[in-house]
């Protein structure tokens, strides 16, 4: 069996998440100089009662490194709060777009107590339909374990990631494997790295972790990142 | 990145759910002319006070084509109802065994009502350290949506599975597609046929459905086909 991503005119055809994560990585115009650009968001309400306590909650998110980059979005819309987290898939376009091929695989649920970091369970993004994150966002408590997802890269470009993601100065890669080796327990493809990546939706399964009833989008959304608030200002 | 199913001594390096299923299937030894053998069942657990409640539903189960062969298992187990249904690997492992190569690619909701019936969601199993069918218990409701298995056969082969499933004369194949040919929204690699499978939860499900709680085993269990009892006998 194959999902096929062309597109079809049978709206029958079903759609591998994979496809859609490559269409939102092509928005994706944010310049490391410039520190702005379009970037991918997920997004999640709460009830207005609960400003205060979603705004500590992102705050230790952003403290215990679970937020990719150091902004998020929060505004009132319809009466609820808007929150709004950058995406992993924000890091495959910027990647991608100043030339490394990196490949999403899987996303998965990384258990991170005691020093024995490893996935405990994944799905690949390009045989699923549905998002892996949405599978396991009630099945981690971002204490003993996190969203996590797994990209791959060619062993050439490896060099050029670290320079990159240096540059890029955000938070959200946990590792960079080395050629050839497992990551967490995951294996790669000949003559590539694996890399790991923090989940977009961890501040928004913390928020759930407090017992605070949250709808999370099926949709990402597209925002220039300087509509978004540092986490430092809270 | 990929799931590697060889055996490593290091506990870390994570599995998918096919290299079970493959493990599983070599279990199997049903002779469909002595209509015995070992199958492979979905295992799940009620409370006595719902026993009668249990038969009528399984019972419905199978009025509607969702029960998997014509038989299941019932009985007492340390104070609770086990209640046994055969799982489509079984199907697998019987048509194996035969000499029809049948491989399983993805778990998913197939959607059944009005004519128009189509995968709504879909996870593959070689991407996948989880049953697919463990995710998505909780969303069908066996009238409008059941769970379903997708499989591939070589084209070559078409024609003995059809023979294999008249001399077997079990319920559990919904579909043998055309060659090259997509079901049920699901496309094909080149020169193979799509095999939709009932999925053998789906009694459970219905279990599920009428509010009574069932706890679902996570391992399937190896059991000779002749200990199962006959639905038409309830």
């Amino acid at each position: 069996g194959r999902i096929s991503p062309q597109k079809k005119k049978s709206d029958v055809r079903i759609k591998s998440v994979l496809s859609k994560m490559f269409n939102s990585m092509a928005k994706v115009n944010y310049d490391i100089d410039k520190k702005d650009g379009n970037v991918i968001v997920n997004v999640g309400y709460v009830g207005k009662e609960y400003y205060d306590d979603v705004l500590d909650i992102l705050k230790e998110a952003y403290k215990k490194g679970l937020g990719i980059s150091n902004r998020f979005g929060i505004k009132e819309e319809d009466g609820l709060i808007k929150i709004s987290t950058i995406c992993a898939s924000t890091l495959d376009g910027i990647f991608s777009s100043y030339g490394v091929p990196i490949i999403p695989c899987y996303g998965g649920i990384l258990e991170v107590e005691e020093d024995n970091e490893r996935f405990i369970d994944i799905i690949s993004y390009e045989g699923s339909s549905l998002d892996p994150h949405e599978v396991f966002f009630n099945k981690v408590d971002c204490e003993t374990s996190i969203l996590a997802g797994f990209r791959e890269i060619p062993m050439c470009a490896r060099e050029d990631l670290i320079d990159l993601v240096k540059a890029l100065g955000w938070n959200g890669i946990k590792e960079i494997g080395r050629p050839n080796n497992e990551v967490y327990g995951v294996s790669v493809e000949k003559n590539m790295c694996g890399v790991v990546t923090i989940g977009g939706m961890n501040p928004l399964t913390m928020i759930k972790e407090h017992e605070i009833p949250i709808k999370i989008n099926a949709l990402h959304e597209i925002v220039k990142f300087s509509e978004l608030v540092e986490y430092d200002k809270i």
